[in-house]
């Protein structure tokens, strides 16, 4: 997309390329290293854009220790490193970059150790997060944080972006589920962070390495919290006349002190999009849906419902529909899960993903609906509501540049409007390239510096995903 | 105490001491600042220790913008500064220097704001735990970190230390229970951390500050999530034969997957000193103890419970006695939270504070009675089990220099063998100077330099807590 804006690509390694790609062959099994166009090009973009570029190599080593040697040799010769996990990120993290050599995770995928009595499973981080809940299943347990691309995506990118998801209102996010990692360093030396004790002396770098957008290091291994399984889980629509209804029900649930597991919302757009492709039987009649899933006994779960179910008729609810087997849940979960996959296909979408108090859901779902009808383009709202965790889809047309700019000015003044109740510019996504010129609208000058200078720290070339999340004008340099 | 090693005070500093004094008095209310020897020894020790020592001057500000202009002055100085919440640290973490000046959060203790449909209260940072809790109790709210210290202790002092408490098993230490914070950093800026959404973009710098001791900066607001208040509580006494008993069930316990509200051990020593303080209804004709509390609906509680009862039975339980009352349940856990001050009574004595996986806790617990035996002391052991976070007491007879370095010996060793089977060094203390120089049992030199570099960040002059957490010998210096 013409929007995007990369650095310049520093003419100075582009032009040691050969030499660059000859030391790394010498350096790593010939698998290991892909610099075949063919190969490279299933690694030119993510899954949030058309943008595309090729990175100068792409590497897919099998251990930390294969890792720690291409950051050292990167560091020797200056070269920039873009860390990827599966590529589903919609935000531009993975993106690669023609002066950067792209190191892919997706080999160190062994589950480790599964210590049962400690609840805690070690990873190597290009595990898929699905694989993890997998791994884990057969003993009762499961790995909480579940993006909507669980299939695919890494425990590596989770770490990144601080991944949330569904059942994130009760559990927590990606953060709230790491207790350790191994990491590579710029310089290649290898680090542990934490462990699986609740707490460890000095400074916390491991939260400070979730959500870091792969700028500190590279995540190799991690130890993962994992929680019994609930004796049982029932997932519940619930429709309204208007998305102003059904976000002041949700606020009202959180407010009364409810927490579910899940609470997502969806417009009717959202509604039609999903329905069309999951058959999941929705309403399609009402005007926004709440999927609300709570879980424990067949007690506490008509308990907790009866509540809900209380709130809802104060809200004017107007169909209430309960799962009756699993299959008609797993029917509910593949039609919100499926979201993206189906707007995609019939529309090029934007995804903003902004975080907002749950006490302003009303007024920012109406503001919302003005500012994007403000520049002639429709809005499918699908969402963590619990969390506040928006995720509108700005439908436009990829191939008439004005509605792509018109869309990227309306994501921005979504954005702002989080900010400006209270909220912030990113959920789960990252910051990536996408948000990384509003930065300043979340951070004074003083709060990014003084992020610039920590990011520094672990990266004083400014070596690692340069080109994201901090806007390129005004990041800052070491001296 | 003997033992404890401060970097020698600075003697530039301490030559300008009348003009550094004179320069703070210009600058603050003279209420704000604290020089009469009288009044300043209050603040010379903490819970922790014998040692004493006078700070040059006491800074009692009222508003953040007071704290940033005494932090500014003093960069513009290079005078140290010591932050203080209510001194009840138990690893030196407020300590005074003489070539330093303490900053009391002691006054900054508004309520800011209760956000209720959010769930979030906003304070100043010097308020103090319990009258969190106070604050939004009549909403049926309570903040869910519950040190022992909770009448006297500070939130601020609470994010320095990353504090715990016995009901943090379920609900998370500070960390995970602090949503935003104002920060005033060492050369007097104010930046704002975090927020009332679940995630931030960019780096969790939030994360960083929380158990970060004073380093990074002062914390003067936050914003805390609150939680509801459980339907009900109940707690239980289970006795048992031996510590080890008890410590096997501990571990089965949370190997099944059974999350209790608090999970609390005491050996035979601990019982007897608590009890006879307390008169708390203890078995008095058992080796170990458990206070396990439930909480939920009165069906829930008899659930869990009652699948808590199989699991003692199968690890030889003697005594169950469950609360009956409200007043019942007051006086157990008056016993357990008089611990210290109870066993402080009838001796003197070093309280450590490791963390293990729980799994481990029959073996630790054989081997810390080896330990202290070994060196001819007697050992009293009163901790939160359920997330395996250690409290040994270490009786001795602080009169005599040979206990003490025998006690300080036994200390070490048993924190070194946390650390060998797989735990940490603290738990909720914090490093402070009484586990500063095992540090490097816990990390190793590259893990120690990123931590101190990340430091730098924020204090590049090493001023602010100087003497603690990183061993003096080896401290990282920027350039």
């Amino acid at each position: 997309m013409t929007a995007i804006a990369f650095a310049q690509p520093d003419a100075a390694i582009l032009a040691r390329r050969d030499a660059i790609v000859a030391g790394l062959a010498a350096l790593v099994p010939s698998d290991v290293l892909i610099t075949n166009p063919d190969e490279c090009r299933a690694y030119e973009t993510d899954a949030f854009t058309a943008y595309r570029r090729m990175p100068m190599a792409v590497l897919l080593p099998r251990s930390t220790q294969e890792v720690a040697a291409i950051m050292a040799f990167c560091q020797e010769q200056g070269v920039n490193v873009v860390a990827r996990g599966a590529g589903t990120s919609l935000a531009g993290g993975a993106i690669p970059q023609e002066d950067a050599v792209v190191i892919g995770v997706s080999r160190l995928n062994r589950v480790l150790e599964f210590d049962r009595p400690n609840r805690t499973l070690k990873v190597e981080a290009g595990i898929t997060n699905l694989a993890v809940s997998a791994a884990v299943a057969p003993d009762g347990f499961f790995y909480a944080p579940d993006p909507s691309s669980q299939l695919a995506c890494t425990i590596a990118g989770n770490i990144a972006m601080n991944s949330g998801g569904a059942h994130c209102l009760k559990y927590g996010v990606t953060t709230n589920n790491v207790l350790g990692a191994t990491v590579v360093l710029a310089d290649g030396s290898i680090v542990e962070l934490g462990g699986d004790a609740m707490d460890m002396p000095g400074l916390d770098l491991l939260g400070l390495i979730v959500g870091s957008e792969g700028q500190l290091g590279i995540v190799t291994e991690a130890i993962l919290r994992v929680l019994p399984l609930a004796e049982g889980a029932r997932p519940v629509l619930f429709g309204f006349d208007t998305s102003e209804d059904a976000g002041a029900c949700v606020a009202a649930i959180i407010g009364a002190g409810i927490v579910p597991v899940a609470m997502e919302f969806m417009d009717k757009p959202a509604i039609e999009i999903c329905e069309a492709f999951a058959k999941a039987g929705y309403p399609l009649d009402v005007g926004a849906m709440l999927i609300i899933e709570v879980e424990g006994s067949d007690d506490e779960i008509d308990f907790t419902l009866q509540k809900i179910v209380e709130i809802a008729n104060g809200h004017g609810v107007k169909v209430i529909k309960q799962s009756r087997s699993a299959t008609e849940t797993a029917q509910i979960w593949k039609g919100r899960k499926s979201a993206f996959g189906a707007t995609g296909r019939i529309a090029d979408y934007l995804c903003m993903d902004g975080t907002i108090p749950t006490s302003q859901l009303p007024y920012v779902l109406k503001r919302m609906s003005e500012i994007v009808a403000g520049y002639g383009l429709r809005v499918a709202n699908v969402f963590h509501a619990g969390d506040g965790n928006l995720h509108p889809l700005i439908l436009f047309n990829a191939n008439d540049p004005e509605e792509l700019a018109k869309a990227e000015m309306a994501g921005a003044d979504i954005l702002t409007l989080c900010v400006e109740v209270g909220g912030c510019l990113t959920g789960e996504h990252g910051v990536g390239i996408e948000k990384r010129d509003l930065m300043p609208k979340q951070f004074t000058r003083e709060e990014l510096d003084q992020q610039m200078r920590v990011r520094a720290v672990f990266d004083p070339q400014w070596r690692l995903n340069p080109s994201k999340v901090f806007p390129l004008e005004n990041r800052w340099m070491p001296q």
